[in-house]
């Protein structure tokens, strides 16, 4: 089931995708879900187009847990070595949009870089996860970008600026539910040229990895979201361009660059 | 004022400190506050003695964005250069604790580290802070420690789990908010030993500059943290030793460490 969060005339509700496509709108409806669906959730079977919405991030995270380097090619093209240990950073709640939100080019940087990657989304509270029981605590899957400032990332030791900035985790359209994520293709476009093009089977830490690696340290929350990394073709946005980020089986996020107003 | 948050009952309030001391809960007592402290708020004149509550960390975060390596002598005894940029990162809300609240020493570490540092606490949203608008923007000032698994921090490069597991950011014992910060005592004991004694004056960036670095890549929302930077002598936690931050004109914040159950 693909999930979606959304608004419409000031309120705000999550819905159930029906009908077929990848983020376009036409022809899809969103059955309004009764309450929060991290757990067992009704259908109101009210329907709205999905044209009539303002579609959100869909979910609000306590945190999001990035990996950097997790695909070989991508850290080559950046000089670095595939690390020894995963490498997990945060993204605040502050910098996380929606598909259709605007990434806002930030003025601290002028070389604005995407990085095309599968968010797992979070879907129980959760500790010291044993890999035999990483695939309950997840509740589906969703497209991120992760909007880096490449130039500010080289200058500072730790990136919670570079890949922090407001409107830097572009995170949809929806989450879907059900959905094998070992091999599916990851793509980027900028102004609907390719950019980067990759599968999940070749990131180097599985998603089972990254849960035990993550919640040995700390507590998942139901709405927390892991970014699993970017393969390679990372490069450069400049104001006014469209970023598409698409994988397989889930859909697809659009976000176009502005100036920060 | 000093301002606290706490549990008695069963219930969660805020509340506003009155009598002499540092810590110690004898002889103080908490003047119930209506609503939340952020904006102006009265005072119910309900009171309940110190003694027979629990403290929570007086603030929520959205998000604690932290400092590295801001002051020179720390730097040094880490054998790290002061860095041209500050060196910022982020603690995730499930790592914030109170003062009398255990820290549990994770698993994935044999090397815990104290780090006592002056917390700032923002009171309104913000983004792009001018230096002479900072001092609007700060509600007021707690004790931190910034616990930090050594051996973590050393072998991966960003410090997501060094920094960010459950219990790693102990707050309080209440944030203070009529306060000049810049020169002031800050001390850790462990066991009622001294290991850390220093003074904010000694920061390489003051909080202003730390406030307009942040802000000028994210927005920070009331009750949000900065954490200014350790002062040297950081040095290991065991199981069973208490260790205390007290900064002058704040109070000292108390945390026993504890194996994590």
């Amino acid at each position: 089931m693909r999930i979606a969060r959304f608004s419409i005339d000031g309120n705000v509700a999550f819905g159930a995708v029906e009908g077929e496509g990848t983020g376009d709108p036409a022809g899809l409806v969103l059955d309004i879900i009764k309450g929060i669906p991290y757990t067992d959730f009704e259908l109101s079977g009210t329907k709205v187009p999905l044209s009539k919405v303002r579609l959100l991030p869909p979910v609000l995270p306590n945190k999001v847990v990035a990996i950097g380097r997790n695909y070989a090619e991508h850290a080559a093209e950046l000089g670095n070595e595939v690390p020894e240990v995963p490498v997990a950073f945060f993204k605040p709640t502050t910098s996380v949009i929606g598909s259709g939100d605007a990434i806002e080019y930030p003025s601290f940087s002028e070389e604005l870089h995407h990085e095309a990657e599968l968010a797992v989304v979070i879907g129980r509270l959760c500790r010291e996860v044993p890999r035999e029981r990483v695939k309950d605590v997840i509740f589906g899957y969703t497209c991120a970008n992760d909007v880096t400032a490449r130039d500010a990332q080289k200058r500072e030791k730790q990136w919670a600026r570079a890949k922090g900035f407001d409107t830097s985790c572009p995170l949809g359209p929806w989450v879907e539910t059900d959905l094998d994520p070992a091999d599916l293709t990851i793509q980027c476009t900028v102004n609907g040229e390719q950019r980067q093009l990759g599968r999940t089977s070749d990131m180097i830490r599985s998603i089972e990895d990254l849960v035990v690696h993550i919640t040995e340290a700390m507590t998942l929350l139901p709405g927390d979201v892991i970014l699993t990394g970017t393969p390679a073709g990372v490069g450069p946005l400049n104001v006014g361009d469209e970023v598409a980020v698409t994988i397989e089986g889930i859909g697809t996020l659009t976000n176009k660059v502005i100036k920060r107003g």
